[in-house]
């Protein structure tokens, strides 16, 4: 099995490397095809208007100046030319990519992307405490037991995968649920107003809190309690009440 | 009515023009907060590892230095403190957003952050050929008209109206159809190979073609015949039948 690994905090992130322990329990053949700075929040995004500059690491590893859908469409399209994936797996992310987060996220938006090229895709995400150091154990101990089974399930085609692990030393870990995509509460947006070195005022955009208690049956829920959850998602984004609402309505 | 203004093209786009010129045929009571620079393949992209900085173009209007999913978060919580919107338009995008075009496009961000905010918001695209004059003539003689019979009907809160103009010109079209997210056909992904002035290779993310006829009962489907299309877009990705599955095969 070919697996091909990315993120989007960047080739030399802690988290690849708990991404690539976690790969060799499943296969040997593994590529590594990640931005080469962190891109985190970037989104679905691709790079249109600039060109792409590519580093080798070594002959399966490389470091690629873009976003990580950028990485997943040049690792397919370019440097594992012939050699397509089996298996994308994309992570592991710091920080939790939960509710709404997936549309905001580059470890998802590989995900899609390899979905889009038809490639099993699975995101990997490891929650943490703002501050706190970073359980990558937990991930590491319990992602490839998650992966063979979703592998051995299987799902369809337009379907990618989003797991998130929990806060909690991997002993301690509640289990594994399948759960929905929650919502966050937004109103707690942060700006940062500040003032630069030279007097001229920027602004920066900060973290969104977890306002009340998140729905039982969400990755949020699950998360809160300290168990692993598993979302899968979609890239139809039709809303069919409405559409069918709208359909009877508009023209 | 409290109309935010927004695009991914930037402050300069020819297809922001054309939104005024629809809005102001809707309100008076406009605000623009745009990318100072083209933003295209943006995706729900945040800023998260620079700072953002801000030009006032006039009290109204406000190019930033950020992505379009940025240019929302500043206009609503920093530019139009206390005098939130009623409405946010983002476009008219130079293109289309059809098919899975929505998960890349910054145009449809936009939208999507004003709905995670609470305002009802509609992205707004102008189809045309590559290489062929665009005809903003098309959204702006259409795009008050289905804005107001939107309005008048209403969606959910969590959900934000994709529309699109084909490329024909306005007194061509074939009329305004509410349809569902169609899919292209990805085979035809183009990555340009190339060398700069140093004799150092680069590469080039190109356009991905249609190939074959899309699904008629898609948004894909109706530009393909000269029709606007409608689309209600949902933020939560839970794809349903595979939770079902995996909730009864995994733990």
């Amino acid at each position: 099995m070919r697996i091909l690994l990315t993120n989007d905090d960047g080739i030399l992130a802690p988290g690849l490397r708990s991404l690539e322990k976690i790969a060799r329990q499943l296969s040997k053949d593994l590529w590594v095809v990640a931005p080469d700075y962190e891109q985190s929040g970037a989104s679905h995004s691709l790079t249109l208007t600039q060109p792409l500059r590519v580093r080798k690491v070594n002959s399966r590893k490389y470091a690629v100046r873009g976003t990580p859908t950028d990485c997943v469409i040049m690792a397919i399209d370019v440097l594992l030319k012939g050699q397509k994936p089996d298996l994308i797996l994309s992570g592991v992310n710091r920080g939790g990519n939960l509710g709404e987060d997936v549309t905001y996220s580059g470890t998802i938006a590989a995900a899609m992307e390899g979905t889009l090229l038809g490639i099993p895709s699975i995101a990997l995400s490891q929650n943490y405490k703002h501050q706190h150091p970073v359980k990558w154990a937990t991930a590491e101990h319990h992602g490839a037991a998650i992966i063979r089974k979703l592998l051995k399930q299987g799902w369809p085609r337009d379907v990618l995968i989003n797991v998130n692990f929990p806060d909690v030393v991997h002993g301690q870990v509640s289990g594994v649920e399948v759960v929905r995509q929650g919502k966050r509460d937004l109103s707690d947006l942060v700006i940062d107003d500040r003032v630069d070195a030279r007097g001229v005022p920027y602004y920066w955009i900060g973290f969104r809190r977890q306002l009340g208690a998140p729905a039982e049956d969400t990755d949020l829920g699950v998360i809160a309690r300290g168990g692993i959850s598993v979302t899968p998602l979609q890239l139809d984004l039709t809303h069919r009440s409405t559409l069918r609402r709208l359909k009877a309505a508009l023209p």
